[in-house]
């Protein structure tokens, strides 16, 4: 049985997880070193995420484009702090056939030198603003030490970027598209998520303000899980990017980006799932209900098409396992995959005018009427996405730490994950003493309760924030 | 106004193709040699494309995947026919930051080896087949002439990838997704296409067979625009690729691909495009009204709010241009943009209880009842669907030369565009000496009315076959 695979989650938290990514069939390694394939179910879900978020940035106004894959070393070079921050990772690409390129060329880390240079060509006068971009590709960065979706030489994303006429306008995008990932997490991936700024320290390449949606992973550890960038006028001004205003005056636009990538499915997996395998929300899951025939007779194939009818009718995808396996196998099979709800239909249950469902996430056994089945799972459907989410937001706040002292916060650094949740300066040297010191990262400047009410916890002055440190994938 | 900058069709025919391309706002150049950036109305076709195909390809079954975007040099070399047919064209990466790699690694071209090394992981038993794959991605030729959409370093498709226990069932999926590309160009793009096998030669590096959709552009130019390869097992032993059958004996399997790409944005511009702009078949339009009032009234206003509900309500996409520009204007933007109807709303017609439709494929204009407007839309969208059609397949069938001497043939090739239509003994010699002595290449030996009907018109020897020849893009 395939679950019998999985690493005990609360022995060895990493070989779970590489476990759970392998035995849900969500990927596979490939002899490209760095690189993983997405097999079918893995991409399902990418395919789920992919259409809520797609509706709901078009239903704001926004177009896909397709920018080139690969950018001159020239054009990368044009903004010093972008280049400085991204050169050191990128893939070059040197031949073209057996021909040596004149300039050799990265495949794009992320894409703002790309965006700037069509602007430019495309912006003239301000009725051309506000420009609401959003690509959806393919990403590469040369990272040394990969897992699955978490961090990984390609990386599936979208990036937004936008060009307006105001700072205001495109502060309040910045937020705007922050706040879109913001519910999207809650509401679809039922992860509580703590959304702020980010520190100078820990800012985008580039970037004036990068703002961030942080979430807490079952051991405790940080994953950075989306991230909204206020650009200024730094990029456009090192572009040359200009537009005629009202008055027939040239001006600098000022620009956004915002970025989620496939990292939201490893997020996911670590908040959520357990010994037994995957655990989705219904909500993201592809696959909503596992129907699974306890014995082959009239009656249950009856049921079943019954059932594959009813749920049809309401738009309630779901899977019937027909396979030659015990049903005992096909159970830890459903429930390795994260199924929500599994209706076992067996024939002694029919003779009662009942089948089973079982909850994935609490795996609680329901009998329930085959009058009333498909009203039952629309209700546990919310119960669990409802469950999940509270479930992760209780431990995770147990596991954030409002501490006071320098050796509380050591303390908490050697002995467990989770954040720290502490009053600060805004000094970098405290925030590098930290990071060197107990290997904490700042994660945020929360958007609510970072009003200090004490001193800087590492050195003692007067405090101008709260803010989250903890560990980070 | 935009299409004033539109070379006329008849005089230029490349330079037409390329106004068209930039007035209409679907593609615009980049600083990338080669590469091409796709704008928001130009990939908005492109998601219209793959929605539909999409939806195909999963209800015959089909799942989607990622795979890695890099081929290590060794991994291409696998298949020796392969790597001749794609070494010459791949973008190389050398450099991972600024280390050298131990091993180059190109660009995917196409992903027949990534999946080959793929397969043979997953592939086990009988019981794991068939597997249906398709993968959504970009993938890189070094072209050395590029032009939008025809020819391009970067283009977006999509690439099948099937794995079957026989022959007979991957014979089958190859010629199923054949009919599926033949069927949408046919329905969706109004393109009127000819379906059958390419010869030895024109086939793809790796495969037994390759079929092939062959479309005649309004030059009389070729564009293969879809094909579909059976592989048998030589991918499967390169790779090393078995499965154990129901006797428990190790077999070897069948091998399948297929792929459409955003080429068919080409052939639908130069199948049905005019002087005037961008003509799009309804079905495949992302926005199919444009509303465009003549003078802001409030009756012309309230007439537009009311429409817009109506349309909503029908799910006809529409576009109201409000812009401070003329409205002669704006009519020539329509027409560029090439949706297929434009409502002109003015005062003076409301007073009569009328509004103005513009058929986009025929300028004809029609007065319509404000009460049956959406009716009338309705209609005319199909009307205008099966007039481009019907306007492509006339103009094409005049264009197929039924020729029965070398002379007609050498005329022909001087002279004209189109397709000609001849006899053809089946070897390459005469194939060869047709391409260097007439610059024509073979298209396809079409699946219908292939029967010879006289000897070789090469050689003079008997004939196997009628196939069909032409210049290409």
């Amino acid at each position: 049985m395939n679950n019998e695979k999985i690493t005990k989650r609360d022995e060895d938290f990493a070989a779970w997880y590489t476990d759970i990514c392998k035995s849900a069939d969500l990927v596979d390694y490939s002899s490209i070193k760095g690189s993983m394939i997405i097999r079918p179910y893995g991409y399902a879900i990418w395919e789920e995420m992919v259409n809520v978020l797609d509706r709901e940035f078009k239903r704001l106004g926004h177009q896909n484009v397709q920018m080139p894959m690969f950018i001159p070393e020239s054009l990368l070079n044009v903004e010093k702090d972008h280049v400085e921050g991204f050169a050191p990772e990128v893939a070059w690409v040197t031949h073209g056939g057996n021909t040596k390129l004149e300039e050799k060329m990265c495949v794009r880390p992320t894409s703002e030198t790309l965006f700037c240079d069509h602007f430019k060509k495309i912006v003239k006068s301000y009725r051309d603003l506000p420009i609401l971009y959003n690509q959806w590709c393919t990403i590469v960065r040369w990272e040394k030490t990969t897992r699955p979706f978490l961090r990984s030489r390609e990386i599936l994303w979208q990036e937004g970027h936008t060009l307006h006429a105001t700072e205001e306008e495109a502060r309040k995008e910045t937020l705007q598209m922050l706040r879109v990932y913001e519910n999207f997490q809650r509401e679809y991936l039922a992860m509580p998520v703590i959304v702020g700024k980010k520190t100078d320290k820990e800012k985008f390449a580039g970037a004036v303000e990068t703002y961030t949606i942080e979430a807490m992973m079952y051991d405790g550890v940080a994953l950075q899980n989306g991230t909204s960038h206020y650009f200024g006028q730094g990029f456009a001004d090192a572009f040359g990017i200009k537009f005629l205003n009202k008055d027939n005056k040239l001006e600098t636009p000022y620009q956004t980006s915002w970025g989620v990538t496939t990292r939201m499915i490893g997020g996911l997996i670590m908040t959520h799932s357990d010994d037994l395998g995957l655990v989705l929300p219904p909500k993201i899951a592809p696959i909503k209900i596992a129907i699974i025939p306890i014995k082959v007779t009239d009656s249950v194939n009856a049921e079943i098409d019954k059932l594959k009818d009813e749920l049809d009718q309401s738009n309630i995808t779901y899977m019937v396992d027909n396979s030659e396996k015990s049903a005992g196998y096909k159970f830890a099979e459903a429930e390795v995959k994260g199924y929500p709800i599994r209706i076992e239909i067996g024939p002694r249950d029919l003779e009662n005018n009942q089948v089973t469902l079982v909850r994935r996430d609490t795996l609680e056994k329901i009998m329930v009427s085959t009058l009333e089945v498909v009203d039952k799972i629309k209700s546990l459907l919310e119960d669990i996405q409802t469950n999940l989410y509270n479930r992760a937001l209780k431990r995770r706040d147990e596991m954030i730490y409002n501490l006071n002292t320098y050796e509380e916060f050591r303390e908490m650094s050697e002995k467990t994950g989770g954040f720290a949740y502490v009053n600060w300066c805004g000094k970098a040297e405290c925030e590098n003493k930290i990071k060197d010191d107990l290997g904490l990262k700042s994660r945020c400047i929360p958007f609510e309760n970072h009003e200090p009410d004490g001193k800087c916890i590492c050195c003692g002055e007067d405090a101008i924030t709260k803010i989250y440190f903890g560990k980070q994938y």
